[in-house]
């Protein structure tokens, strides 16, 4: 702490890296010594998330709008984007706490692997990692424990919301908005903020983030309707086990009278909202609204007067997100 | 976010309290607010928190060290304290989780009266609230989760060694350094620079602080062998059965080699411990180390040259923390 007091006088020198792809290779290098050097105990579960790292779509995004006019990237940005993939550890081992959950991306949970002790405190710890790695955005005004408080705010409202399958719309975007856009919000903020864009810019990335979280979620929940495991890479059909209300269920249940009354009776079942949901093309529907969030956030890319490359960039990361991540439409 | 980002340009105008009690009734206050505030699903428990406050140990310690060379307190320090409460709260809660506690502070705790999931959630919110309140500190680089990621360390280690009846003394020292100490270090070292002490004195309240940790887990410890859970204000011999080592469990371990030899034949009984701890006056021994960081720490509040009154008010926290915060000796 002393330490801090002293040398946070001298570090007012801005380094640049080249460009978004080594700012991204340097952000999956620190995330990985991140991940590597944490205690002991832990070390062999965040080590292998630290090989198992996936998509890394929030550090792309906070990085692909932290290109500045030049094309350079300030270092502080890769420091952010391990602060944001960090986050969003913390909330998955925190998730597996809470779902009891036995597999994650492949290997044993730790509440499975060791117990519920190590990892809520693993998750706590990776939380506490995050903030860290995201400190020197303090001086930026970016507050990540805000954007990490409406992701709690998210969860809690998602779990109020457990088996409430009068869930209205309003309510379920309020959830999504919180649980997963906020973190793409803060990413987009984080890079524009650090790209040295104009001020008037910063609440249209807000937005843009906001909306590519939207898309993120809306796409999730149709993915959790797929056939097959293999295509979803993810296990299918679980969102309804585990009482988490989707738009597609939203959807259906407003539309088919039948398992509304299945419902009035309390005799749901995955089978019947899998058939509803095909019959009366909830995806269709879902897919719907996550186009007029991609198109809203392309309008918006088209305002800021950014370089076609960066523009290019970011609209990729939309592709991805909306096709689900998977290559596929 | 925005908003955040044109506010803090006007706010560096600095507003005091007149003294310690005016800032202890504001954090009071403040804290009480905060709690009663919270999210719909986690109210009825927090609220209750706000209501069985205990000590604030952390933030009178925090507010002590603050009080200025006119006797003021600077209104931040009443944030910082909040924030340093808030952040034991949140361990609390989490601590809850792990064990699977049924009640605390009187009453039912989250996991128990809802399930575990709010109980996760509702810790991770209390975190970051915390770390919220603590964000002016922020400009004076003092950085709350750094402590909080001590905590965690501490936590860990102390897991790790659950049920190890080998756990050397300078393991036990560096496992109550995080899961204990490191709180009381930040609110001794927030409040000096608060208080604009002098920088060069700013190890020392550290160093108090530390000191103020170590007492308060040492003689925590020996409550723990109390006779009654009436005169210990809480469960009573519950270290052993959760596998945590204390200093009376190392040092009876360590005289009694009867003792020894059960725990090498894996026969340690609650009952054994007790017993031995009693016969090798192991109380008297721990107690003994937690007097001698008593007298470290009133000798170094004699180096810092504050005013008598301050002097004194710090040092009835030590008495406190020494007494076992039950007014007997």
């Amino acid at each position: 702490m002393i330490d801090n007091v002293q040398n946070n006088e001298k570090t007012n020198e801005i380094i640049y890296l080249d460009n978004f792809n080594q700012a991204f290779e340097k952000t999956k290098e620190k995330l990985t010594e991140a991940l590597k050097s944490t205690p002991k105990h832990i070390r062999p579960y965040t080590s292998h998330l630290a090989k198992a790292q996936g998509k890394l779509i929030r550090a792309a995004s906070l990085l692909a709008c932290a290109v500045n006019g030049e094309g350079r990237i300030n270092e502080e940005a890769v420091y952010a984007a391990v602060g944001v993939e960090l986050l969003h550890l913390a909330t998955l081992v925190h998730d597996d706490v809470i779902d009891d959950a036995g597999t994650r991306r492949g290997i044993s949970t730790l509440n499975k692997e060791y117990d519920r002790k190590t990892a809520v405190i693993c998750g706590d710890y990776l939380l506490c990692l995050a903030l860290e790695q995201g400190k020197n955005l303090k001086q930026r005004d970016i507050e990540l424990n805000n954007y990490m408080t409406q992701i709690c705010l998210g969860e809690l409202r998602q779990h109020e919301n457990n088996f409430n399958f009068m869930l209205s719309p309003i309510k379920y975007f309020r959830i999504i908005k919180g649980k997963t856009a906020a973190l793409f919000e803060a990413s987009f903020f984080a890079g524009a903020v650090l790209s040295d864009e104009d001020k008037k810019n910063y609440h249209i990335y807000s937005k843009m983030g906001n909306y590519l979280g939207m898309i993120f979620q809306l796409i999730d929940d149709c993915i959790d309707f797929e056939v097959d495991e293999g295509v979803a890479k993810k296990p299918v059909h679980s969102d309804f086990e585990q009482g988490v209300i989707t738009m597609p269920m939203i959807h259906a249940l407003s539309h088919d009278e039948k398992l509304a009354e299945m419902r009035k009776k309390g005799e749901l079942n995955s089978k019947a909202i899998i058939d509803s949901v095909r019959r009366y093309g909830s995806i269709f529907y879902t897919k719907g609204i996550a186009k007029r969030y991609y198109n809203k956030a392309l309008k918006y890319l088209s305002l800021i007067g950014i370089s076609e490359e960066k523009a290019n960039r970011i609209k990729a990361i939309f592709d991805k997100a909306y096709n689900g991540l998977t290559g596929k439409k």
